[in-house]
């Protein structure tokens, strides 16, 4: 593509994600309001929850934390019942966090009240928008992956 | 629209979206790496950039955060000659904050490293598909400043 040509259209898109993370952040803020997490906590359940079971050294890299504020939040996180340490059988000196039912619970709730607001939100979108808009921003997710 | 129809749906623009914060969020700190400004500095900047002078009250409203926190960003932002507090000529108790140029330069190269970065991950889209990409999202952001 030609940069110059699309120009304006990057600084559109630039300009309109940057204020719909300002919002959707805003946003996941209020949600988190009724639960007993923060947003960092949120994040970190949200990988454990897609992924699985990880090292305090994946989720630290998966969350942008250092690993020793990694393992701070994690200890807040068990503490609370969320999570919990699991030693490998197979090799003792690894050790992953696990989610327990309360942490996949919270998790579960919070995602679906996300889900709802972009419902809402998308009400005056039609299906094909919708449609478009969903693997579009599945492309833009597995190109910025990419990067 | 039919929201048991677009379930699906809704749930993948939701799970991207949560995604590509995480990673522009990143991003943005990478690029404020190389600049004098936090987090919350950039976005309380890109507000006066956006839209001139504010009072504290406005820009509080504007970034999530309570008055007395924004006020302490302002401060450290007079401190680094980014921002000035003025007077209102007219009414000298209302105090607006005004973008110095030093402000503006920073916030603007800001913005174009941002620009720059979202150009090479849409390297791979077709010109039709960032042209709807960016009037979709531009709905997407305006719908969401409705509710």
């Amino acid at each position: 593509m030609s940069i110059d040509k699309n120009d304006g259209m990057v600084v559109g898109v630039e300009k309109s994600l940057r204020h719909i993370e300002a919002i959707i952040k805003q946003k996941g803020r209020e949600i988190l309001g009724d639960y007993a997490i923060t947003p960092p906590q949120f994040i970190a359940l949200q990988w454990l929850f897609e992924l699985g079971d990880m090292t305090i050294g994946d989720l630290s890299n998966r969350i942008f934390l250092a690993c020793s504020t990694t393992t701070d939040l994690v200890d807040r996180m068990e503490k609370n019942k969320l999570v919990v340490r699991v030693k490998d059988p197979k090799d003792r000196r690894v050790v992953r966090i696990h989610l327990l039912p309360e942490g996949e619970r919270v998790i579960e709730e919070v995602i679906k009240k996300r889900q709802h607001y972009l419902e809402g939100v998308l009400g005056n979108f039609s299906e094909n928008e919708i449609a478009f808009l969903q693997s579009t921003l599945k492309k833009l997710h597995d190109e910025m992956k990419e990067k």
